[in-house]
């Protein structure tokens, strides 16, 4: 919760137990959720266990509001990389990569078609915080892509259809990373317009990545090319 | 399962229902179970529906002999990248980590200390077949650093207590990467025993990646210095 409030987001209801720890961040979040005009509710270790799933009653849980943004409202340059994720259905994937986009510097994650709820319960644990520190949008294909050319992008996409090793490419920013569903990848429409279609070299029996383990590569081949010019 | 037949391993039990599927893969498989001496039993929909934990009646189950190799069994020459795992707890993580080492090339997974059951179902389901092709060492630090001296070998550790960049390394076959904890990352008692200490950038607000993304960013560093030298 404590990235939550650093990046400006209050949860409406802030639940406590009368055993909780009195840490100084602790105090000072409920002070801001009451002088936000949101409810500080003390419940019994027993609720706390049940609302928090965890057997902790240091534990607080926070109610907060999901914070979709707008295509529109995103400032592509703020950032040298962007997440993309198509059809992304499991939440655990879509939380990671929440967190790796806040750990390589990405600016957000934009979700295209459909995606798991990426404010659903697990997506926000796997995220580790990046929930609240990256934009997540919500958007379809049709309007992504005229977005997208509207102003400077490099589309990358990940794809077994084709020869181009993923490190034997210039990127450039802003990059969009796209990764497609876990079981089918990026339908061809997709990729027939992405600027890069490149490939992970496969040494084993297997034929794909987990979809977080490769958009992660991925990101931090970007990144580490970026940072060497 | 194919995977699985392909590295040698067999079913004890294959259930499957009558309306299965006719491939001739599924064919040869009851066919090789049988004449190892194994059951291949038919079961109503509705069972395997409870077996798969899936409404698919398409689907086959096969029961397997887990199959943990020892120290001692492992050549270590035989590939250039080993992946270690200190006390994992998440099987999602364990098994994305053998399908991981799989697509990398790596020789096979240790496990050190209380890791989660790389047998288990999560971990066999998220290792996409991998726990077939992926030697899996179960030990304990003081068995596995002995051995591990006993030979050539570069012991990698991750840390944030570190200022070495992974892209400023000289990485070495045979590289044993190791990864620690999802919560607490490595003991200092083993990274003291590392011959490398590196560190991932983080541009963000959190301060680590999750371990089976951390450990896939390190393989493919070592695996794409190594094929570029």
């Amino acid at each position: 919760m404590t990235e939550a409030r650093e990046a400006g987001y209050l949860p409406e209801m802030l639940f406590t137990t009368a055993t909780r720890d009195d840490h100084p961040l602790i105090i000072a979040l409920e002070e801001d959720v009451l002088a936000a005009g949101g409810d500080v509710i003390s419940v019994s270790a027993e609720i706390m266990s049940k609302l928090s799933g965890k057997d902790n009653a240091q534990a607080i849980v926070g109610i907060y509001r999901d914070h979709p943004v707008q295509l529109a409202q995103i400032d592509r340059t703020a950032a040298p990389i962007w997440l993309v994720a198509q059809a992304m259905r499991d939440p655990g994937n879509l939380g990671t990569m929440l967190r790796t986009g806040d750990a390589v510097g990405a600016g957000g994650l934009i979700l295209i078609d459909d995606c798991t709820d990426p404010f659903g319960v697990e997506a926000v644990r796997a995220s580790m915080g990046a929930v609240f520190t990256q934009a997540i949008v919500q958007c379809r294909w049709e309007e992504f892509l005229p977005w997208l050319r509207s102003g400077e992008a490099q589309l990358v996409g990940t794809s077994l259809q084709t020869e181009i090793d993923y490190q034997n490419c210039q990127y450039t920013a802003p990059c969009f990373i796209m990764t497609g569903n876990e079981a089918q990848g990026l339908p061809e429409s997709y990729t027939a317009q992405c600027d890069v279609l490149v490939k992970m070299p496969m040494y084993g029996k297997a034929d794909s990545l987990n979809a977080a383990i490769a958009t992660a590569i991925m990101a931090y081949e970007v990144r580490g090319q970026m940072r060497r010019e």
